[in-house]
């Protein structure tokens, strides 16, 4: 089955820059090991809003307006906003939008967005269509707990693969001339499904979509793993995790020395939260408040960075229908 | 609070080509004026699959497929697909396309998806991303109002403003080399919200985005309605059509001569549909049967095309948010 198409990696002709980038974050995430470094935070999980979907957009509009502000930048200085996230009809996003008057083009990529929307950005900026524009997305543990899986009032019991959908939003604004940290190349990826239908379990659907892209990029650039400082790949956890280093490894490609993953890194162990973080915010997050800032440090000088995407529909997985797998890759360096 | 944004229009540097395009359709569709133009064409509405949803994948791979005959292409030709549909997490051209190995960019934009995909597509391959793309999307009456408003069962009365969610799929195929119809510039659409409410009331939701974008399109080119031969918009049905109408009136534009809408001419008055057709496919279907084959024939040369979409989200409408819209206008001309 695996096999490459023509242009499946590209390499930016005048790689965009990273002009600014900022997080907010819910409780949990908050008292993680990044916590600190989220640029807006909150304890409340209404965060003052009546509903969590409209908490949910207000994480978006507070990631949004300080990444705006760090950029010293106004809404309509951005030619277009890429944004999407986990919730149907992508409200997390699509009605916070609303207050900005951005020329908005809509993603679905799940928890892939992060990487999606950079990717689409960057080519609709080094293409010569916009200046600068915003990468956006969102996920939250409340709201897409109610829709993907139990209401919580039911109180269900998580089993071990689960993960915890990291509650906030990030927003990244590329730009054709300013900035520290430079978008090189991407590899999008296929829908891969190897018929996983555990929604607990996705991880495990996530990792072979995550191992084909990786090994695209691989053999698209000839670069292999200790090419780059770090690799990261979105949410996969502990689980997805594995097998992505087992799969890689039957490839020869050898990825214990510098591959980590956004789920595994953003709770500690005593968080209690199983395999891990996941959610659109996982990664986002991750790049937000660790890889960016160590970037902007010279501690990472050449990042991949490689949001994994569960497209779980809980009316096809009720119809017996199993979890497909999307990864998109991004190849950043620091100048 | 209307403004325009720096590159909300953009002239694509060498119009990239429409290489070839395919319809899928239901039976109702089939019944209507222009079912005699679809390719490929189904009386049942589950085409042999055990559910709604499974059925509309099915007419997404039967259009993707056909587009791909008539192109004499194989999947592996293909740089990237764009694609999305209205059921949530886009299961309709998600799931769909797990079978076809293309590199995947999953879009949100609702019934404007059409527009939306193709201006991916040219803006991809004319920025020298790719040499050929897919643009594809779907819809399903059954699977829509089942996810929309009500389980078809239950036999709810529809209002006279109420629209009709065409089964169906298309797929258009962007080429940087080949083709007889060019796509030339693209305006993309805001998101625009004037608080309607009533989800079944779609056309008037969707209205002021249209007229949005239409303003935003006439101001950045210097043209007036009747550079085109014909302006068509998405699904906005009778009623939102002649909101458009009055909005453009107010602000100098006159179209009432060469204005359609693809929601009001996919079913005639027979068939029993109120207000008009509306989804993904509708103004898909309307332009694989009908703008593409007049302009083959040079009977239309220059055409305006404007799928728009209302981002319903039916968990904010419960929550008495109202219905964001948003359109994306495509300059199409025939060489």
């Amino acid at each position: 089955m695996f096999k490459r198409n023509g242009k499946q990696t590209i390499f930016f002709e005048n790689s965009p820059y990273i002009r600014a980038f900022a997080s907010s974050a819910g409780k949990k995430e908050t008292e993680g090991p990044y916590g600190r470094f989220f640029d807006v935070t909150t304890e409340d999980a209404y965060w003052g809003e009546q509903s969590w979907e409209k908490a949910e957009g207000k994480f978006v509009k507070q990631a949004l307006s300080v990444a705006l502000k760090k950029a010293r930048l106004a809404p309509e200085d951005i030619d277009y906003i890429f944004a999407g996230d986990l919730l149907n009809q992508c409200t997390g996003t699509s009605y916070a939008l609303r207050d900005f008057y951005i020329p908005y083009i809509g993603l679905f990529g799940a928890c892939s967005t992060m990487g999606l929307s950079m990717k689409i950005a960057a080519m609709t900026t080094d293409g010569g269509f916009a200046e600068r524009c915003c990468a956006v997305t969102s996920s939250h543990f409340c709201s897409a707990e109610r829709q993907f899986r139990y209401p919580l009032e039911y109180g269900g019991v998580r089993p071990p693969s689960a993960q915890w959908t990291v509650t906030g939003s990030a927003c990244v604004i590329v730009d054709k001339f300013e900035g520290d940290v430079r978008i090189e190349a991407a590899t999008t990826g296929k829908i891969i499904d190897k018929e996983i239908k555990d929604a607990n379990n996705m991880g495990a659907a996530m990792a072979p979509a995550a191992a084909d892209t990786l090994l695209t990029h691989f053999l698209d650039t000839g670069r292999k793993p200790d090419y780059y400082d770090a690799i990261f790949s979105g949410d996969l956890g502990k689980v997805g995790k594995s097998i992505v280093i087992d799969l890689m490894k039957k490839d020869g490609y050898d990825l214990s020395k510098n591959y980590f993953d956004c789920g595994e890194l953003i709770f500690d162990e005593s968080q209690d939260v199983h395999a891990g973080g996941s959610g659109c915010a996982c990664s986002g997050l991750i790049l937000c408040a660790h890889i960016l800032p160590k970037m902007l440090q010279k501690e990472f000088k050449r990042v991949l960075f490689m949001p994994t995407g569960a497209l779980m529909s809980p009316t096809m997985v009720q119809q017996g229908d199993s979890i497909p797998g999307v990864a998109h890759a991004l190849s950043l360096y620091a100048e």
